[in-house]
């Protein structure tokens, strides 16, 4: 029906797409679909009871502010806890460094706010992570994607990217989201000095950094900046994100942002317009939670677990996959990358899969040119290990049907004249 | 300290200013101030041990739901709850027609995101909301204001507001925020006929509606669209919106959105960029607290208890405050507009009435153009009535100084040569 909103869409609406994960995530709502899709935690870990539990405390001891306006900036007692959490890491800042968001994506939507003009270069990760391409296509920025190998953004292709005059640098180093590689040491000091160089700030997107099954910490590149070194935290050339979504539960909505104090009071006039504040009684309660001493055991809980359905997910697909696909092996996370042979188009097998009762996410989606068409994501922490592998049974076969009719397609396809 | 990111802002953060109200949120977390600045509800009528009840319902029944990524339109039991509840205002959708928001801000985020180019021009009422400027500066919207007087906007002067293009109209119709004035029938109407005529849309603010002290109901403008009226709610002139904030809670951040379809899915897409979706677990909490019947009962508490504070307040405004000081009398929500003689600077006697322990909101926050100074918004619905009287008799104390001091200032000051 013709409504005279429809012609009055502003510009930046031609740049918004639907998220290809988000549209999966009503498909897996449907029926018995093994699903690889989402980034969904596994919800027979979320700890039901320790919520109702601080829920119920909350409410007995702090009632009215948890259902009262808050302050933008974040409950102070919540920006405390997350301030003592990130120094665990190397990350020593005052609360007034940390801004609390309704989690990662609008930690994105709200840089992509206060940073990006129509045309400005964000230099990404290729592939990335489709939210943020989500969150600053809106704002209308173009990216310089730099290829990446299994030690993750390959730095030897950086410099050229950087010399483009990009507004920042966006990096997920750890299991990144969607190719679950973790940028190494050696890699991380060199995006350092190149980004010193050129005078480029970086934003690092950590969601993931707790979750390592197995190796050895790698410090962010919030510590290796020499300024956050020092202890210059408001000239910090990183700005660093994480989120309890994955440690505690995304349906929450709970995240924050570390930045120098100048950009936090940016960020903060740009909240007031956004959204005034996230829930009051959402952050008492993951205050409360996370302030007993709860979450490490939980993470370690976490930890395990997922590193099963790894370890259950890579044994499925040496089993099962034919010969021609690759993958990688990440140390942490609740992500695989597979490369399927070149003929391959991962969307047009996600319809044949979704008929066997089986979702992933095609690997274009995380291309901000839609570049490459024969990869997929895998999940790995959202189904059980027996339905993994009878997931990745189902979806090898899928692939291996296209792959034989493909043969017979060439050989019963008619040849060139005088080949 | 100087840090890479500080020459980097988007030109759009040149319009962002930070909320007066917000700031002074702040500063009535001090000491023992008598606050009529936020629009805060009184805390002691919050439902705590409803939500007590209904988190530890929730969570047994539905605790992974609850913690776990959701759809970015909202849960379908609350879309299905709230289309209900708009039904019995005559405004009857489909669950289709609604988006679960983080409150009523995010809905006038979202549809900034979707409708506005920089330059675009915006109906508005002056005085108006300052939320909605907040979220529209970023934007670089322009603004076209409208008079009121106390039958609400001024129809006679919105004729050349509406000729000169304006991408849509935006109204607050019950008891507006921040003069308290409702938009009388008659207005309404020819609101609806001017809108049609020269074809702008509406949107239709209504966080108040339901909080009626005395008077009859008005319908909203969303009954009064003739296409609405024939059931065609996907060719709606009118968007509308409203909240949990003022009869549940403000601190769960609840709100939605009732709008063609199409544009739904558009808010959709840009939702999904903002920030994926609202927290599940306080969509199922409400869900739960508002499917029980309880809401009634509850908003019939609220209206009483604020009345009584209007009362209290007029009385007080009455009692205390010298001649040449005018205030509207509201019949329903939270706030009072008062405006002072010509010569008072309303924000400079707030840094008096603030060493004296009251608070308030300078009007020219809620103007475009900041163009009115001797006026202040006045909330009646924070403080208990004993207070109430107290902080008037406080700040007609400061005025009447004020007044007072500028009557010497003039009889003392040099008479100009010749005079």
């Amino acid at each position: 029906m013709k409504t005279l909103w429809s012609d009055r869409y502003a510009q930046r609406t031609r740049y918004m797409q639907s998220s290809v994960v988000r549209e999966l995530l009503k498909l897996t709502e449907k029926g018995d679909i093994i699903s690889f899709a989402g980034g969904m935690p596994a919800p027979e870990l979320f700890p039901v009871d320790e919520f109702k539990e601080a829920t119920a405390r909350v409410l007995a001891e702090n009632g009215p502010q948890a259902l009262q306006y808050g302050p933008t900036e974040g409950c102070r007692r919540l920006r405390e806890l997350i301030a003592r959490h990130t120094a665990r890491y190397g990350i020593v800042v005052a609360p007034d460094n940390i801004l609390v968001t309704s989690a990662s994506q609008q930690a994105l939507d709200l840089l992509g706010k206060i940073f990006i003009n129509p045309g400005d270069r964000i230099v990404v990760e290729k592939p990335t992570y489709l939210g943020a391409l989500q969150a600053w296509n809106m704002y209308q920025a173009q990216y310089v994607g730099v290829p990446m190998d299994d030690e993750g953004m390959k730095t030897d292709e950086l410099e050229s990217a950087m010399r483009c005059g990009p507004k920042f640098l966006y990096v997920l180093p750890n299991f990144q989201n969607p190719t679950g590689v973790t940028l190494s040491l050696r890699r991380r000091r060199r995006i350092i000095e190149l980004a010193d160089h050129y005078g480029v700030p970086i934003v690092e997107d950590d969601p993931y950094g707790q979750l390592r099954f197995e190796g050895n910490h790698i410090p962010p590149l919030f510590v290796l900046d020499s300024r956050n070194r020092r202890g210059e935290n408001n000239g910090s050339n990183v700005i660093y994100l994480s989120t309890f979504s994955k440690t505690l539960a995304p349906g929450i909505r709970l995240g924050w942002i570390v930045a120098p104090a100048e950009v936090i009071q940016r960020l903060v006039q740009a909240k007031q317009g956004t959204d005034l504040h996230t829930s009051s009684l959402v952050q008492l309660v993951a205050c409360e939670i996370a302030s007993g001493g709860f979450l490490d055991g939980h993470v370690r809980r976490i930890r395990a677990v997922y590193k099963e359905r790894r370890d259950t997910i890579l044994a499925a697909l040496r089993k099962h996959m034919p010969r021609g696909v690759r993958w990688t092996r990440p140390q942490g996370g609740l992500f695989i990358w597979a490369t399927l042979p070149e003929a391959v188009d991962a969307a047009e097998l996600l319809v044949e899969a979704a008929r066997e009762g089986v979702a992933f996410v095609p690997g274009a989606a995380f291309y901000h040119d839609g570049s490459v068409r024969n990869a997929m994501r895998l999940n790995f922490s959202y189904a059980p290990p027996e339905r993994i592998e009878e997931g990745i049974r189902r979806l090898a076969g899928v692939l291996k049907r296209r792959l034989a009719g493909a043969a017979r397609g060439r050989a019963a396809a008619p040849q060139p004249a005088g080949s």
